[in-house]
């Protein structure tokens, strides 16, 4: 390959994933494969098939489960090209590949989407140390935080600490059943540094019907993807009072307001616009009139708060888990730390129901707190 | 009164609606009397009731309606304490007086409250000139532009250079039915320079189930008001083809950035931190779940468009207005004059629906036309 390959071809020659020169084709593995995992896997497959730069085959990682019928879920992923548990009825692509060995379904991919649940992905990525190419980019579409004495972890962080690669996030108005649909959504890459990285996750997940715009913003948008939980809890309490349309935005706006303040509060670096792209305003919304969080929330209510979270969670969610309730609690303890509470009347009065401690209709009286003349 | 009378007294005495002088009891009169104009008058009247700085008396004035019984609305009105045709069952305070003359209505008013449906203001301001207090100080919470030829044109600022007086606006999440029964609401006073007269504003309108915050920026919160009609009219199309949730927080999340990039274009002194209030994000909000326009647009499209917007409103508005589809074929008129119909993508298709040019379904297929990659 000559000079005349052109400058920018040698320019992104050291980059990894955004290895542009002839020949080169990225390789994608998806790790993790509930119903997002799922729906990402086909996403990215439909991409690969049909772009040049990318090698078809996606492997996807799948927790192998055994099936009622005695099969394993990977075999039966393979054999029908749909997740039967937990995608049932929607084609992944014929190119994905679900493999129950980790360190095979990474091996020599250099773009790695990680969409597993929150709480499994320490393990995950503990296995991977040593095991994943140096020059690999990583994707998080992880909702949650770790929270360590030191202070909150971005899951992204975690990744790229872990695993001595970068991190970017997908986050946005996602309920994964619709986009496996095929119903028109939208999405955010929130990126680091390397816009080009981002023009590149952007090109494997964008199809007709899936939008995709990148921000320089790793730590906003991936916060707008956690925090967005809590909103949609409170909004779930709204729900289960009957309150009605007007109750419901007002606790949505304090939430949004609450979620970029608190983004600010962690990283001054975080951008006012962020929250008028996919990963704010649009999922915020989305999540309070559609998600799981507000469901088992607007249930919660309704029990006057006599049930737990984790019993409505058991018998509403099929085994799915409810990101909500951790990351509430994470949150509360990141103000509390912080001596905070009272500058996030929302978040603090969510914890607080729903940890029992106040009923559900405080959820509204909490706005007392409020000066309404703010210098 | 001497100096002791505080010099925040002797301050203020000049200022007309702000005079907080010893003795001086500001006088409320409401201008209109649909659901919206007989809540407004039931939260005044609260006000003017229990705080001293008050005449108790509010006058509302009606455009009189013969009732079906032989009654005279006013009459009805007076002896039932109830607006029997446009808010019944709810009680609007004994010091709320109903008054089917004009210049009797506003007659030694210092505060004007206008929140009569947008095509009447024409005609309402022009007799009223000259019969108002010169130092009266009015609010407008009426949706919609006056497109003259000349340029859009405020409402508040038609009232205010019709009748030589300073003019604020009061926008919000506010279904009228719902703060009618007392459900939790906020709203947003949007005054242009003196905080003292939003003050005012703010003490009039807030109750322990209404919460009011002012900002300083009477463009954006009025034009707030007006855009998310607009958006409202997409998220119907979206309910009525069956979209779902990613898609309609999608379509308004454009339409809110879109309503931002309007408002700046007219006014470049509005502020972004405008659409995070009451009047901005929370009022879409529960504009494009529970408002008349997202009603009937979604019968529109349910309807494949063939029945029309006039049809439809007579059909299921039983008298109410649609403000929408007006304010659509202003805000169109504004862009194409300026040449700025590309930038303006959910808007432009918007109207084009409406008009019958493009099918409902147009609604998603204009995203297509954004660039995800800008500068």
């Amino acid at each position: 390959m000559g000079d005349t390959a052109t400058t920018h071809h040698t320019k992104s020659a050291n980059n990894g994933a955004n290895d542009n020169q002839i020949g080169f084709k990225s390789r994608v593995s998806v790790i993790g494969s509930g119903s997002w995992g799922s729906v990402a896997a086909k996403l990215v497959a439909f991409n690969t098939l049909n772009l040049s730069s990318f090698h078809d085959e996606v492997k996807m990682w799948v927790f192998e489960e055994t099936l009622q019928s005695g099969e394993k879920l990977t075999d039966a992923i393979n054999r029908t090209n749909e997740n039967v548990k937990y995608l049932p009825g929607i084609k992944l692509g014929k190119n994905v590949i679900a493999d129950p060995d980790l360190d095979n379904a990474v091996e020599d991919a250099n773009m790695l989407v990680f969409v597993t649940p929150h709480q499994f992905i320490d393990n995950i990525c503990k296995s991977l140390v040593g095991k994943v190419r140096s020059d690999a980019e990583a994707i998080s579409l992880i909702k949650g935080m770790e929270v360590k004495i030191e202070g909150p972890c971005l899951i992204s962080t975690y990744i790229s600490e872990q695993l001595g690669i970068n991190c970017s996030v997908l986050m946005g108005a996602n309920l994964a059943n619709e986009i496996a649909e095929e119903k028109f959504s939208e999405a955010t890459v929130g990126y680091r540094n390397n816009r080009e990285i981002a023009e590149q996750w952007v090109q494997l997940f964008t199809t007709p019907y899936f939008m995709v715009t990148p921000v320089q913003d790793v730590e906003g948008v991936e916060l707008c993807g956690t925090l967005k939980n809590v909103v949609a809890i409170a909004a779930g309490f709204v729900d289960g009072l009957d309150m009605g349309n007007n109750t419901k935005a007002a606790i949505i706006r304090f939430g949004l307001r609450e979620m970029r303040e608190f983004c600010k509060l962690l990283f001054s670096s975080v951008k006012d616009d962020t929250f008028f792209e996919s990963c704010g305003v649009a999922d915020v919304i989305t999540t309070c009139f559609g998600g799981r969080n507000r469901k088992v929330a607007e249930a919660f209510a309704r029990n006057g708060g006599k049930r737990s979270f984790d019993e409505l969670e058991a018998e509403m969610l099929q085994g799915q888990k409810l990101q909500g309730v951790t990351t509430v609690r994470e949150v509360y303890e990141v103000l509390r730390h912080r001596g905070l509470l009272e500058l996030f009347p929302l978040f603090a009065t969510v914890h607080e129901i729903c940890s029992g401690c106040l009923p559900p209709s405080a959820i509204v009286i909490y706005s007392e707190k409020k000066n309404i003349f703010p210098v």
